[in-house]
């Protein structure tokens, strides 16, 4: 049977190029990289040339770059860590409604702490206003978060003055990047954050590794408290092999980024115009503008978009119906919601996220596959039924 | 030049068959474990899997074993996240003064969340006696927690005796297992601890990977929110390669455990028989024989470890001065202080740890290289001419 992931947004595969810098650091230069001998300098050296290579590609200082276990680990350092650092600033923290899992799961910790916690509302397409961030910000708050791209509907948030509004009032600015790093072009100084988070498997690195980026100066408490590793901000084991693939794959990424990308979204826009064209009753959620090139969301109204993914997945298709960390859940997606989707609509929304080795033939294939199981599920959909009938749907 | 290897308890290498059963994990069943679709179940199946391994080979059930980035965050969610939920028990902590840092920067944190911390003084050889902790247990505790075997001095705690006496005052009882689990039988239900931590690391598995067994009906708070994943206790993306890993590892560990401990502890022996015979001066730390059988600890006066170990790494012979989580620093180990050695005593230690490939040879070098650095060394020092001119250290 024909395989096609369209689910790269959930995780990559490792390039086997990644793959081979990091082989031998599992059996031959194993050595603990804090250990001062011969063996653990093996993995000391590279663990520091990884860490200097990350700072040269995102143009930052080698010292800013933390090593974490993945991008929720990041995340978690950084709104927690900030906000109990910095609660003298304001017991309040600020994030958007459409973060993903991480985010919104500390701040709902933070509140249990006692922080005030604000959820700022996006509008239709998910871009969070920065009229609505400054309203939002008429008490003293120690840390703002907003994603720069959304994991379910691929919006581009405008970080850069999102983060200019968050320091004119004395707040810190996290920003969640899984799904931004190695995707579009991310320039931090011109974001101006002071924190911001990736992971290592979105981009064909390996999984159990993130990164936080913590501008010189800024100090989250320990989320992670041990040892001297991560000059004792973050203790644990330094993952050799993961750092050194994390950075060989974040260098591919970035030198390959124009190239990727201009294909990625050519794909993408096959996929969403085939899809706009043939497919009756489908709403494309999110910014057509600002978005990334992977993500293309659909509603396909009167059907249920478990029932989709499950006919595709028999065709040997795997899409997902938004975040993977959510799936199992039967709520309908957060962020769906939050842009106005009432939730028979969120309820029928498949996310179809295009990689760097996703082909034509892919692209088509899956369009030919989903026009004939959208029709064959509405068939069998009494309130389908109705409309093709002439009634009204509510 | 030879290379030997004696830091076992720092890391070993990942085992070439565990590596084996690994690679599929990276390129080819990459999907997100969480993800419903084939490619995710190709790892779901395989995170289930091993899961399924490691509680059998631990004789608890699947939904106890909680998968995190390794000992030093199983460490910090096991007390953080115990004594946050389990506050109204009583805001007191009490931890051995002999734990790892992993555990000590928790205790700490805690400490500044307003938690009363209570550290245990070992005896002579290191060991927690049961009366030291029924006298700390005077006011109401919500953790306690002893390591079972320390990274330093290889001494095994009386866990079971403790954990009774915890159990007795209300309070739960936590154990990092980092050092033993692979080195000496653990059995969790004799034990009978409710949280206990591990890491893949320290047999032949990958680094970034590590298990909290937490107890049916224990709940600690989440120390990395998230997602779905770990039955929404632990957010973030399963590593499945290093999961995958941590289950053969341990496998393997446990089904030669008693053949690896003979060898282990035939050369640790081999080799401190050689020590105190060949080097004058010397101090053998910790309980000679409540010890795991992988670890020597000496403390050769009126030398600097940090000298000894200089040397030796130049004869391409690695051990370590302590943990390698304290590598860089000037302190006097702590664990050394808290036994009672006086502070240049505890500056002239040094662990060796010993592994299954580790050779007579390999032993018998080390003994002939080490006698050669010590008298050098000695022979420069003022302090040991003086001892031989017949005056008295002071």
């Amino acid at each position: 049977m024909k395989r096609i992931y369209l689910d790269y947004a959930a995780t990559t595969p490792v390039d086997p190029e990644v793959l081979q810098t990091m082989l031998p650091y599992f059996t031959e230069k194993f050595g603990n990289a804090n250990s001062m001998h011969g063996f653990g300098q093996e993995g000391g050296v590279a663990v520091d040339a990884a860490r200097r290579k990350i700072a040269d590609l995102l143009r930052v200082k080698p010292t800013e770059i933390y090593f974490t276990s993945g991008g929720t680990e990041a995340d978690n350092w950084a709104l927690k860590g900030a906000a109990r650092a910095y609660r003298n600033k304001g017991a309040r923290v600020i994030v958007s409604g459409v973060e993903h899992a991480a985010l919104l799961g500390s701040a709902k910790q933070l509140e249990d702490e006692g922080f005030d916690v604000v959820y700022l509302q996006p509008d239709g397409d998910g871009i969070i206003r920065p009229e609505t961030l400054e309203k939002a910000l008429d008490k003293p708050t120690s840390i703002v978060s907003v994603m720069l791209v959304n994991n379910e509907i691929g919006t581009i948030q405008p970080i850069r003055e999102l983060a200019e509004i968050a320091h004119k009032h004395g707040a810190l600015f996290h920003t969640d990047a899984v799904q931004a790093v190695g995707a579009i072009p991310v320039d931090i100084h011109e974001l101006n954050v002071d924190l911001l988070s990736f992971s290592g498997h979105k981009f064909y690195g390996p999984k159990g590794i993130g990164v936080l980026y913590v501008k010189s100066g800024v100090k989250p408490d320990r989320l992670i408290a041990g040892g001297h590793q991560e000059r004792t901000r973050r203790g644990g084991t330094t993952n050799v092999p993961a750092v050194v693939g994390l950075a060989a794959a974040l260098e591919k990424a970035l030198n390959n980024l124009d190239k990727n990308a201009r294909h990625i979204a050519a794909m993408r826009d096959r996929f969403v115009e085939a899809v706009e064209r043939r497919i009756p009753h489908v709403i494309y959620n999110g910014d057509r503008i600002r978005r990334t090139p992977a993500n293309a969301n659909f509603s396909f109204e009167y059907v249920e978009g478990e029932s989709i993914l499950m006919r595709l997945d028999l065709e040997g298709i795997a899409c997902s119906s938004g975040s993977a960390c959510s799936s199992g859940s039967l709520d309908p997606s957060h962020v769906l919601l939050a842009i106005g989707l009432p939730e028979e609509k969120a309820h029928g929304s498949i996310r179809f996220t295009f990689g760097k080795d996703t082909t034509q033939e892919d692209v088509d294939y899956t369009v030919e596959k989903l026009v004939a199981i959208i029709e064959n599920l509405r068939a069998m959909s009494p309130l389908f039924a109705e409309i093709k009938g002439g009634q009204k749907y509510v």
